[in-house]
Order: C-alpha cells, then sequence, then structure tokens
C-alpha cells in the first residue's frame, strides 16, 4: 500500500510518500513541504496548495490519501486555514477517486510513539527510526506528513475490518426494518 | 458588473448571480442551493460542492465570487464544514482567474438592510424587494447568497479605490526603503 500522508497548512502544508504494508518494514517514497505566500490572497494560496498537492499524486501515485483531522480547539485563526487547506487535499484526493481517510493528532502520535501525548521531537525521532532514515525529516510538518502516512498503514487493516462489520450491522439492520 | 454570491455549506451552499452596478437597479440573473447528503464521507462532500460551484461558474460565467466570510465563534463542528466548502468556492474561482471578495455577514446585513444585526427575515425581504422579486428566495441560505452578491456590488467601488490607495501607499513605501 502506497500511501500520501497531508498535514494540512496554509503557509507550510507537509507532505509524506510511505510505502508498505502493516506488520512489515516501511518505505518513505517521498518527502516535502507545499509553501504558499502569507501575503498572498487567500484564494491563490488554496490554489496554490491544490497545485502542490496536485504535483506529488501525479509523481508518487498513492493509492490513498490520509489527512490530518483538524480540531476548533486551537487559535482560531490558525485553524480555519488548516481546515481549508486540508479540505483541498480531500478534494484533490476525492477528484481521483482516491480513499481519503483522516486520523487525529493523537491517533497518529500513539501509532508512532506509542503516546498519544508525545512531543514533535519524539515524533520526528520515530519516523526517522521507523523509515530507517538518516535524519528526522525538516520541517515538523514533513515528519508529521510522514508520520500520518505510518498511522494509516497500520490502523488501515483495523480499520477496514470495523468498516465491513458496521456495513454489515447496516444492511442486517434494514433487513429488519423492510421485513 | 455579474457576481456570483457564495453562502458556503455542507449540507446546504447557497449560491446567487447578481448583476448591476452600485447606483442602479440590480438583476437576479439565478439562485439556488447545491445540496450534498449529510452521510457522505466529507471527501465526496467537498467534490459534490465543487461539482455544484463548477456548474454554476459555467453556466453564468460571473466577472467575481463574494464569498461570506467565515467566523468560529460558532458552533464548532458547523464551523469548519462551512470553513472547507469556503475553501472549495474560493479554489474553484481562483483557478478560473477570477477575483474572490469575502464579506462578513454583518457587512452583508448591514449593505442590504441597513443594520449589521438584521434578522433572515429582514434579509430575505430586502432582497426580494432590491432584486424586484415576487417572493423570498428559498431556502434562506439561497437569499443569503443573493444578499451577498449585491452587497459587493455596492462595496465593491469602495473597496477598489481602498485597494488602490493601499497599493499606492505600500509602492510608495517600498521606494522609500529601496532609496
Amino acid at each position: 500500500m502506497r500511501v500520501l500522508g497531508v498535514d494540512p497548512g496554509l503557509t507550510r502544508c507537509g507532505v509524506g510518500v510511505v510505502e508498505g504494508v502493516a506488520g512489515r518494514p516501511l518505505t518513505m517514497i517521498g518527502v516535502g513541504v507545499v509553501r504558499t505566500p502569507v501575503d498572498a490572497d487567500l484564494s491563490h494560496r488554496l490554489l496554490a496548495v491544490e497545485q502542490g498537492i496536485e504535483q506529488w499524486l501525479d509523481e508518487h501515485r498513492p493509492e490513498c490519501v490520509a489527512v490530518e483531522r483538524v480540531f476548533s480547539q486551537h487559535n482560531v485563526r490558525t485553524v480555519m486555514g488548516t481546515a481549508q487547506a486540508s479540505a483541498v487535499a480531500m478534494l484533490c484526493a476525492a477528484r481521483r477517486g482516491l480513499p481519503v481517510a483522516l486520523h487525529t493528532p493523537s491517533e497518529v502520535k500513539a501509532a508512532v510513539t506509542g503516546s498519544g501525548r508525545a512531543d514533535k521531537a519524539q515524533v520526528g525521532a520515530m519516523v526517522t527510526r521507523l523509515l530507517r532514515l538518516s535524519a528526522p525529516p525538516k520541517p515538523a510538518d514533513a515528519a508529521d506528513a510522514l508520520a500520518l502516512a505510518v498511522c494509516h498503514i497500520w490502523r488501515a487493516p483495523a480499520q477496514s475490518r470495523l468498516q465491513q462489520a458496521v456495513a454489515r450491522h447496516t444492511s442486517h439492520a434494514t433487513k429488519g426494518r423492510t421485513a
């Protein structure tokens, strides 16, 4: 499975492609950051994010896109930009018919470090180890994007079993109502 | 000037096209709502919003898109969806090279009713009167989209004078620094 992880942001949008399956060593295919100028018009920044994500999709052809789920507890201005950048990433994936998975920051941290409250340095260190890199990817947004992709590869089997169970339950329930 | 007003939302995204210039009677060209299913995947809902907005842009060829500026004071879940739907609208406009203007809800209310705290009914009544319609457009999201377009046509001359002044000031300042 080849996954594009996206740590959404307007100023720096982290992107990382990881390939592999749960239980086997994973491989980093690429990592980077899509940047947009802080002083540009919001609509042009969103367009630049779209163009950046499209390039990554074209170049690396992932089968799935994992995006950080945005919460609005944090700084109000930042969160709006993050939500909007994440919308662009999801839209690019959906347009190509790629499945989109959302993972919360604590799910990602727990997946790669064992603790949902790990700090940036810990996430960077584990990403470096798990993908056998020579140094932690910089900036942190790039490392976070790789962590998201790793998290997705490891969680995907459990998530797909869960979805199948929900689908079975729903179809039974519907049959029950129709009868 | 022909303006597409967008009242962003995932469940109901209001769209309205108005033509005219400040100081002359305005004409409604079209009004409607782009809907997406509540139980669909978020990425598919964003894709449906994009397809809807694209249809309106193709059909009515506006010169400018006015989108409601989203604030995060309100309900957290709703605001994230609204921010994401607005990102899609801005992106569609930017991709075509159309200018995007953002207006706050109170700017829109003040423009069409004279009060920034007017209720939905008052906005609907004034949109009906200003565009000489036989009845208020329904749902409220559709009326709000028309109000946004009207607000933009009326505010555009002042905004463009302001932008020119800022541009002049900035270019003077830059010259000052370079010298």
